[in-house]
């Protein structure tokens, strides 16, 4: 599979023209900010939780995003309703499984979507992924602790065993689906001193989905976006507070030139 | 009526000198920048949800917010018991029917609440007013893309219906208060890319509300400030991100002869 | 006890080698900007609430917020079981009484928290520390209404009662344990219009109690720290958006140079 800058702009413009709606069951934490991110890139955001709307909202929605930064059993009900509802409309359902391996609440509930086959896509850091493969993993809070070559054997095992893409995020970002493996080599170190940029990248990877069915490259498009966009606000910013505010402007007015500059292929 | 950069800015120094409480029961995503905003106008904000303290909290306010962005069924009981205890305080109650006609859960909540007579001011895009008087009127997501006429229409039969004053945004803001109709020309597009400008806008009618009893010059002013705003934002941000930062140092610094410079009557 | 330029730089330096973890149950208001501003001090946030996986967050905790501000019967045990946990394995507990007085529910849950000896420290304005042991405090909204000096007698009790440090912000910030008081002067009126920002000097108390044992020192530095970077910011902001955006960014690059440009013993 071949990722360039012209393939992740095409993707881009598509996403600016289309405005795809991406339904987000998320945490409390990043809902602002996602919400936000979604607009700057050309989304459309929708945020509710109450089973009573589920299916409804599900239909006009364009991708689904279920993120467990902050679950609990009421949640985690709407979440099944919704997947399910997803599923059976061939909408794509992206899992981030924020702090999975840190408590079985979390590690257990990650595994049961992946068992009824939920996931179009996975994203989350190395220590996630690994604890829905292995009880082996320790997950620091959410912070990636694991080596990135463990990591990446247990995305591929995930990938073969439910059928889904996997993106591994992290200083190279590895996207996966079976055999096939494309690292995205972009993005910050001051990143990971904002809240959220890993579940923003999630729902980036659900936008691009929405707009092109090739889950793999839809992750890596959305990753190489991300991580671009990180590189060129880093530079325009005095910390994570102008980051943070920064990295919506620069993802509104990403170009096709700003991409050929600063993607590593 | 007659709304002026004069009548604007009078309520406005009202709201900074008499610091109104708004209390909102309001939307997970738009918490944190609506109480910002607020804070930024010169009210003070409170949220809370709890059914056991809102009759307190009701007590201390001089508005209350409904905005059922991310409703269930719980929060809908304590909208219910806030409300009733505003009504009976004589304090102003304005509902945000955030994506009415997107979900029955959402259409016939915002319903019962204007059957319930609760609503001083109703205030929300053209495809949520319609939604509450017809059920032709379809949402995607939380955008307007009803035809403005049909949405001013269904403003009035909703004022006229409920006796409520109803506040629609959009390239023109439309408030109506039965047959009296009130213009407001300011904003600016870039604030439809970032979330949580209409609940903001709600907020500030409720604040201008506060202090300013005719419900129907109060929505205008509230809008004018927004829209206002929106357009001095705009010349210095770079984009969405900077846009919503600065809108609160633009609120915050609002004098007479910035509105006066601005204010299209 | 001596609080010194170099004794806050220390500690700050100590949590940006540490990286404690800051397990929050908090308000839905803050918590994207408390997540950040713990990044930007070098601490590591985690958010949660669910009973189920309470106890084993907590064990990979080095220190617990709770923080009442938009409190309701679920999170109220969550906070039970989470403080006891933290308390069995002696992990600081910082009580944030967000609006304490205003209600009775939030007033009696508060007290409750303190019976049970949770705390190790309880940060509030003065409204809120007066009336955990008073009825006849009265606070509007989240404010502080009450004369300081009244406020530091009712601190006093506090401290003594419960065998907790009581940290009082206000335009000098009051630190007590038993008899002994430290004050901190630094902090700028602007820092009461960014909604939050004592929910984050609540949780810069947890994270300076994390990596100082001494829970008064810990306060009295995360105070002046706050303090500091409020001054810093104000000078570079236009008004209280730009001053939270720049906060993160002062916080993030505080240097010992800085402090002891500023802090005023």
């Amino acid at each position: 599979m071949q990722i360039t800058a012209k393939s992740i702009y095409s993707d881009l413009e598509l996403i600016r023209q289309k405005g795809p709606l991406v339904h987000s069951i998320t945490n409390y934490v990043v809902m602002n900010s996602t919400a936000n991110a979604l607009l700057a890139l050309g989304a459309s955001p929708i945020m509710a939780h109450a089973m009573e709307e589920m299916n409804e909202l599900v239909a006009i929605s364009n991708a689904l995003v279920i993120n467990i930064g902050t679950l609990d059993a009421p949640w985690i009900k709407s979440m099944h309703e919704a997947a399910k509802a997803a599923k059976a409309k061939h909408i794509p359902v992206v899992l981030d499984p924020v702090g999975s391996g840190a408590s079985k609440l979390r590690t257990e509930t990650c595994r049961e979507f992946l068992k009824q086959g939920y996931p179009t896509i996975v994203r989350g850091n190395g220590s996630e992924i690994q604890s829905l493969v292995s009880d082996l993993a320790q997950t620091k809070g959410v912070d990636s602790t694991l080596h990135s070559d463990a990591a990446t054997e247990a995305g591929k095992l995930l990938s073969k065993r439910y059928n889904c893409t996997v993106s591994i995020s992290g200083e190279v970002d590895v996207n996966i689906m079976g055999d096939q493996i494309v690292h995205i080599k972009n993005g910050h170190p001051i990143m990971t001193k904002v809240t959220g940029m890993g579940c923003t990248s999630t729902t980036f990877v659900a936008a691009f989905n929405a707009v092109n069915k090739n889950a793999l490259m839809a992750s890596a498009h959305a990753m190489a976006v991300m991580g671009i966009a990180g590189e060129i606000t880093f530079k325009k910013s005095a910390g994570p507070g102008t980051f943070q505010t920064n990295f919506l402007d620069t993802v509104f007015n990403l170009s096709l030139k700003d991409i050929e500059a600063h993607y590593k292929n």
